[in-house]
């Protein structure tokens, strides 16, 4: 069930932002396959998951929460583009394909990650089945995971904390930040499009950050623990570049203890639901039994 | 007149973006320098003058103005700082002061480039004056303007065009998307901003587009009648990184004659408008007189 919907989902938001992305003009055509190669790679296509099965739990249509998963994975897909960049992580490799300052050149690889950040803003202000009011929040919540308050802060914590011991209250910001901004404000999109009440809310934003947290700690687990081939990427390329990882500060034994800690109380947040958790209780599961 | 005005939006423009940084919460202090140092260096600030200027013309208090002309400066300091970069431009010096990547880094200049465009978002996504459908009509005029159907794709044409012979066609539509978009993109946050009607907004747009493109001429003009102490960049840089430009293409006389034409293309097109246009007539004479 869990495999199925996965696939699903994923085929769904290929399609769509595949869509997206054809449709725009062609008076800068290496821009839009750049932006194509760096949105289309692939990827498990998580935050998309989660806005398509939390909204869906929610009741509502697919349909409506397409610009939802679009613009939360357009934001996804530009950091990953910049990341990879020479004077970031200098990344040649993701999911086993060129990133795009390789296959393309760095110039262009630092527009196609703007573009798509724009690209983001501009999907969620079109036109769609949803208020005003909706709009402007999920707008509101998306800058505010994707900026200096989330994401990008994140990551400026994550270079200044290279080749440097930093601590676990630290780390944890690092990441609440770097990556579990946009996986929790993937939940608060759906929870948007529901107008789901407080409660509700408060338990899924719960599931959500406690999820972002265990996902990013079986990341480290798995830098170490998979082969380069399974990753797509070189292993143990955190040890490599001096960045502090849970596995580092709490043990092989501590991180994984942790994340399945951080999964229990995912799951024990759900329970406090008027839903059929199932499928987003399998997929907190999935986050921690993955091997890539 | 005109030269107090100016300075006036200036000083507002500065005060409100250095409170809106100042007030960021420090977890990332160097990326928050780095977006100060981006978004404070200075500058005409032409866009931020363009919302003010039209949006008081039409009646709008300078109060709700502010987070209209934040938005459009911090995408403008977004794409200086990402043009400035080694893989872009490769400047060094921005209004005689260092850019952000040599004050910095490049990876932290990638990121304060990356939040600045962000912030806009969250700027105009946040708490105004503003109904919800003005804010989503601004949201969307900013997208649309920065993205690849505007700036980025402006600067991605430019890239393609370096060290090629283009034709003046192709030198125009590079234009209106690189710099022209975001000019009219102010002119229509102001129009947004007022509810103005249809008629009057086909006039200010017409003033905005013969405006932007030129601004762009002047600016090509500069690039070589200019020194570089003026211009607080290396003189001649254009024609050293081999790009097209106006003078090139029409010879000297004759970019000076186009910009004289599209000034009066403006001008012409605030004459059908109900309002005291004195201001922005000036502004657009400001634009081809400038030695800076």
């Amino acid at each position: 069930m869990l495999t199925d919907a996965i696939a699903q989902y994923q085929n769904r938001i290929n399609h769509f932002l595949e869509q997206q992305l054809a449709c725009l003009p062609d008076h800068a055509t290496d821009l839009k396959s750049a932006m194509q190669h760096g949105a289309l790679l692939g990827g498990k296509r998580i935050r998309p998951f989660l806005v398509y099965s939390v909204g869906d739990m929610l009741g509502v249509s697919l349909d409506k929460l397409d610009i939802c998963a679009a613009a939360i994975e357009c934001i996804h897909a530009y950091s990953l583009i910049h990341d990879d960049l020479p004077a970031m992580d200098d990344d040649d490799l993701r999911r086993g394909q060129p990133t795009v300052h390789i296959a393309f050149d760095e110039a262009t690889a630092i527009l196609a990650g703007d573009a798509l950040q724009t690209l983001a803003f501009e999907i969620l202000s079109g036109d769609t089945e949803f208020t005003p009011q909706q709009q402007l929040a999920m707008i509101c919540s998306v800058s505010k995971a994707a900026g200096y308050l989330g994401m990008c802060g994140g990551q400026a914590i994550d270079l200044a904390s290279t080749d440097k011991q930093i601590d676990l209250d630290r780390l944890t910001q690092l990441h609440a930040l770097k990556t579990g901004a946009l996986i929790s404000c993937s939940v608060e999109l759906a929870i948007i499009a529901a107008d789901a009440n407080d409660a509700d809310r408060a338990s899924l934003m719960k599931y959500a950050q406690s999820l972002g947290l265990a996902f990013q700690v079986q990341d480290d687990i798995l830098d170490i623990t998979s082969s380069t081939e399974e990753l797509g990427k070189p292993q143990g390329s955190d040890e490599e570049s001096n960045k502090s990882t849970f596995p580092q500060l709490l043990g092989l034994q501590g991180a994984q203890q942790t994340a399945t800690q951080l999964i229990e109380d995912a799951l024990s947040a759900l329970s406090k639901l008027p839903y059929n958790t199932q499928l987003i209780e399998q997929f907190a599961q999935y986050i921690v039994a993955r091997r890539v």
